[in-house]
């Protein structure tokens, strides 16, 4: 089957009622040179080879487009049947067609970009979508069928919410974002420009905050807010935590993966990526440029400065500081290359034993 | 921006066709009179000091009421601009206005639910929400747009179906309850008064159930039920999953947190919490007032004893029992004191093993 | 409360309108001599023996059908008040009337098909669904209230599309599927035939991929698909990330449960089984009849040979191979006897460290 197919300006002027803007399977394909333009590239080899897909170096055939990511593919780049490649110099296969550049996998976002860009259903309110009379949305909004807009909510221009996605009472959004199907924003959130919430993704439930009081346990109301600021990304099925008071706030630019948990009174600062299933427990403060890898877990009040990477799965106990720009592993989260030595010696541990008892032997202790 | 901020009555009489009921953004505020009078305190200072909103010790100004939740913030109370605080006699700040309590976080508790009520929407079933005719709907129950209820499904009083939750078929429901958005309760499960399930949430999916017939799983239908008693709270996105036979249970007052996993036949006592995050296996036996923290796993067939603890990412194997009121920790889970010493000698493992090869040195067997 | 009763074959003719085929509380009951029947088994004792339920050992009453899954199971059964049970001849509970099987947990699935079957709803498009006008649904589908099906999307014969559920453009899904309430498939994807998708699970989203221009991550667009074959199941709020390019794959017969994780270009074999909260990263290959227990991870680029198991909470790291056949456990993920002798030398890690102790004291190290 081939998934991808497309030329890089095939977009249906007048799309048929009730359908998408999208090329479908269209005729001719592309050229080198439309790549190397789009991506700021230079060709290498006949400019006019036309190509009609894009596909990974194991699936491509001689009319796709292909990328070397690094130097470590340059073998598989080889043995491909691609057509043509985007590679940086280091990695371009010799004497086979290329678009040249220096950043392979930057290019080929760019180019995709262009290739096939994201589908966007048409502006307007389709039936089945309710919106609030006393709601704004900015021009260009579209909103699904089955969506639900609350009262006094402003959407920016070009936003999308999606079918069945649920945009509470005085919530903001900004411009040009996108709200995939049965995304839900509880009340009174903002979330910035250029968002995108993946389908399930919730904003703004409330903060797992109780205090018992002697025969169970008393809700403390959760008044606070969530605050996503721009060009900020949350997989399907996350779930950020609204603050008790004040804010759980999401940096600029920051990426979270499918199935995270933000607790509330959460920070996270600019740019940081919090990968797969990752959770971070109440009044945490996480810095720029942070990763967070699958799975990994951060307690409550601690503080991860920027740069710091915390490893799959790892754990790091509550109030915790991790020092800027260090890679901590394991549970508790150590430095990355202590937990390496630890698992190491831990493996070998059955030896260390049996070396210990041979001495005790050898000292008449056995 | 002031997150919070409003007075204790300012509910409008009418709202606006479409709107919720709720307090935006109202003048006059409150004064400490009316704080001590809601929550049973003291005032310390002018009784009539009058605050407009309620924010954290770092982020609260002159008009903001504040609180101390315990002895170690009685620094950050000193140094904090708030104009007044719940506090307790121990942890009030010297010559600044208070109200005196002996619980701070039960009295902010108390005061939040007067300062900011929930919002409810209107009862009634809204347009775009689908009410099977056989099903049964209490005094006071509102039915959001896009919500559906299927055939005789009971809803009690004042309860309210959010925008596209789904109630099945043959369900009921208690009062005083919430559905919010997009949360789903599978077919047969029963729900007790005052049940709060979040976004996406769902109760009484299919358990994890096959047997091997030598060429593919066979699915062993699971026909049982999830029971839900009351006033138990569920995170968003959420999963319990219904028995094969008979219930899965969640006992009275029990929280669960976001993204939390609970698989078939699991029966949970009355007043545990159950962290972000956390998943416990089919047919486990939690007890009464259990806190599994977050990312914590349960195996199956396991017994956790009252009031135990399991602290972030323990894991507990299948079949353990965990006595009563103990804290386990690691993977597999051990007393939490036991996990402390093992995680401080595993740190010193490459110390001991440089200390084992200088005595081999020493005996001749490096 | 009875759960489970029902005769086998109580299927109301006309379904009132608006309700479901389904039996409800019916009489009469059924016989061993109808069990055996449906599952190839033979009678022990009275086969005109007349039952109305079916529970487990704990639970069942003397109008109940048990069951012993195994010989671990005997003595529960021998306590148990059960009418009547299935079991092997191994395990049946001597002079009591059951029915003789050689796997009586595949006899209880097959059983339960029998006397609960699924209720299905009519089919149709119900008010309140929407269908583009450009989709083709097969003879028998139904689409519930509040469901979305996009443009060009194929739907096989007497699949379900449950409320809320989100079905995007260009999707075909099989025959006889069942998607859940909310349930989400974005544009593109294949689903195959016999499929289930719980509530709130999504197939599809992005895949977490990014590249750092130096000022911000920019998104690599996710222009793949996700394909799933046959017989798959899909848990609640679970999340299938689409590919880069070309496919992410869930093989036949692969069973997914709650709230697990699938990245970009993940490729799973045929009848694997990943439990509860599991999560793979990106690229990983898993062979066939893998299993990955609860909250077990997988890194990037790893390869699980078929028939492998992770125990829960194992962590298999980037890059890494697991054999076909083993079990591995840990974090970093060791074969599981090395994962349990580390686990038990850790555990005696203090008393190894008093014995290195003795042996300084001795040699006058101390």
């Amino acid at each position: 089957m081939r998934v991808v197919s497309g030329p890089v300006k095939a977009v249906r002027k007048k799309a048929p009622r009730g359908n998408r803007l999208r090329a479908r399977k269209p005729r001719g394909g592309f050229t080198l040179a439309d790549v190397a333009r789009a991506v700021g590239g230079r060709v290498h080899g006949d400019s006019g080879l036309r190509l009609t897909g894009v596909r990974g170096l194991e699936d491509a055939g001689p009319e796709d487009l292909s990328f070397v990511a690094d130097v470590r593919h340059a073998g598989a780049a080889r043995g491909s049947r691609a057509g043509a490649y985007l590679a940086s110099p280091a990695t371009a296969p010799e004497r086979r067609p290329a678009v040249i550049v220096s950043e392979p996998v930057a290019a080929l976002a760019a180019w995709l970009q262009v290739f096939r860009p994201e589908p966007r259903p048409r502006p307007g309110v389709r039936p089945g979508a309710r919106v609030d009379r006393s709601a704004r949305l900015g021009p260009g909004v579209a909103v699904e069928a089955g969506a639900t807009i609350g009262p006094r909510a402003r959407i920016g221009a070009r936003t999308v919410i999606g079918p069945g996605a649920y945009v509470g009472a005085d919530v903001t959004i900004g411009e040009d974002g996108r709200l995939h199907a049965n995304a839900v924003v509880y009340d009174d959130c903002r979330i910035g420009d250029r968002c995108v919430l993946h389908a399930g993704a919730v904003v703004g439930s409330d903060g797992f905050g109780y205090v018992w009081d002697g025969a169970r346990h008393l809700k403390i109301p959760q008044i606070g807010i969530v605050r996503v600021e721009d060009d900020v990304e949350i997989g399907a099925n996350a779930a950020i935590d609204r603050a008790t008071l004040g804010e759980t706030v999401l940096g600029k630019g920051t990426k979270i993966d499918n199935l995270v948990q933000i607790g509330h009174n959460v920070v996270i600062g600019e740019h940081s990526l919090l990968c797969g299933q990752a959770g971070v427990a109440g009044s945490t403060r996480i810095g720029r440029r942070v990763t967070l890898a699958g799975q990994a877990g951060v307690a409550d009040h601690a503080r991860i400065g920027d740069g710091a990477i915390a490893t799959a799965q790892s754990g790091i106990v509550t109030g915790a500081e991790v020092e800027p720009g260090t890679i901590v592993s394991g549970m508790p989260a150590a430095p990355h290359r202590e937990f390496l030595k630890r698992s190491a010696w831990v493996a070998r541990l059955p030896e260390l034993a049996r070396r210990l008892e041979r001495l005790e032997r050898r000292m008449g202790e056995g």
